[in-house]
């Protein structure tokens, strides 16, 4: 898995309890998934479909740094499935970790569509091509 | 299932398909859990442990009203299980589903805690008790 | 009057006394009149035109809850009036009472235009005639 | 009446109708006033106590700029009366006006507090009496 | 120099140091050079190009009032290059200063254009003129 | 250059010309420079003191996604010179650069203070140590 954005926790991330509210890391995760697919699939037009059960295995809190992890489980035919972990960066502790996030590649008409991808394509390799 | 808060979906509530973003979505559903939460349990410091699978069953476009539907599915010791449905207000079609977010009662320490409750309490019954 | 969105009081919505800031709760009563009269009017072209005076009865601190209540005052024929009353959701003391919220519903061009409802309809009436 | 700060209207500003959301402008409104009264009464625990009736005169749409004016109308004991006025900046039509904006000066227990102002004050003058 | 737009700093704008973030005041300057070329230049269509090197004297914390003066450095073909400050409104100390920031005006198809000003122009004068 | 944090350019990110808003850029570089330091540098105390000029090379438009990059350009006594560019994942087109972002490290009454640093450390071989 490869870690790329990183967030730190502010003070309007905080929940009642003045951890980082869980709401704000589904956000973060499904934003990043969401790059994540548009950057695989080449197209902008990619949707949520499924998100598997999730776990708050440990909180952060404000002045924390946290990274996002995305790795494909699977390039389906017009879906892309990834699976993510959050973590703390300064201590690699885990935070939250969904095993299935289920992207959906839409057309022009906003249907589910082949994206015609099998593997993980880095972009350098793309411009090389050219 | 009882459904009190609602949002206009704004431009900043959309995804790169132009659609209501999940992790908003999802954003909307951890708060309004919490609240709901705080409100039964009587305790500011509630923290959301769990959330069951999620399947985005139909989406929103900008200027959509949806609504936020919470009820309980079980009262533990020290937690309290709920679910949740969105909805398109106008047109109740469902957005999406969650059957299982646990929330969790801290006591001061941050520390899971008995929280005393058993059933669903309304605000107005609790104040005519006094 | 009844009562159905809710918010959690958050640090970014306190004034610099650390109380609930007035032009916080401003937007989230026009927020929630628009969207009542959008579901009332079936037209989401409708823009605020008048709010009568607003007495800050009591504040709020960060964490609480409060609940959002709107009632129809008239059925005009090119506008919506209503009032609005917002208060702590557990202790049920008012915040902040506005008597008149006049709503305006447009036409395509932008211009008021008769909306042709003379009373509240509940969605799920206006479902079960279909 | 002098009109200090400028917003431009971006898209996260906008109502269902895509005009400028009057519930944005009350509280550009009211963190003016705030400002305002934290500036004449050197005291940062200010609160809005009063907004009297709100008439939205003319709209703005994105891109637009507006200003926002503001004035005393008189110095109570513990209070600070403001009047304002935001109007768009290129074409100095009026938006909205707002007669009476009463902010209360509190003490270090949040209680109202005599601020011992009797007429406006300019930052330059008090820092040239040093 | 003319100051016009404040902002009273709140706990979104600081930083892990709980001082104001830089990032924040940079959005705010860059937004004020834009609607303050927008004024001048009578053109929604401008961008920022280039901004001179920026040293941070001091800072603010929470609740502390601060305003931007901006003002016009040379009036290029298609550019207009301004300067900006940033102080503290009550002790007027110096929070930040920009020598230089190139605002670029645009037509219709993005591409650089002359704007045909020379001087800085009140909106007062020119609507006396109509 | 290693380039970690991600983000979509969405509609509140846009400038009046419809464009990626320097503004927001300029604030997503300093928290993306405080985070680094923060993590190189072991305290959560650092504050941007200056940053060179700035050079918008080209521009972004909504749905696009930017990468921002990081890299030491020397270890002070109590500061960390960074510099830093941003540019289109998908085209790898530079949108930025910025060649000085001075952070200097603070201790807990605010000063600046050595921290003790001489080269990049990575937070794996940190923790094996331990």
């Amino acid at each position: 898995m490869r870690y790329h954005t990183r967030k730190i926790v502010k003070p309007e991330d905080l929940n009642p309890n003045e951890t980082l509210f869980g709401g704000r890391l589904l956000e973060w995760i499904d934003e990043e998934a969401a790059l994540y697919a548009v950057i695989q699939l080449e197209n902008k037009r990619v949707v949520t479909k499924y998100m598997s059960e999730i776990n708050f295995v440990s909180s952060a809190v404000q002045g924390d740094i946290v990274e996002i992890g995305m790795d494909v489980v699977k390039f389906g035919n017009s879906s892309l499935i990834l699976k993510c972990e959050v973590r703390n960066k300064l201590t690699r502790k885990t935070i939250i970790k969904v095993e299935n996030i289920t992207m959906v590649n839409l057309n022009a008409e906003g249907r589910p569509s082949p994206h015609g991808k099998t593997k993980i394509e880095y972009v350098k390799d793309r411009l090389s091509q050219n």
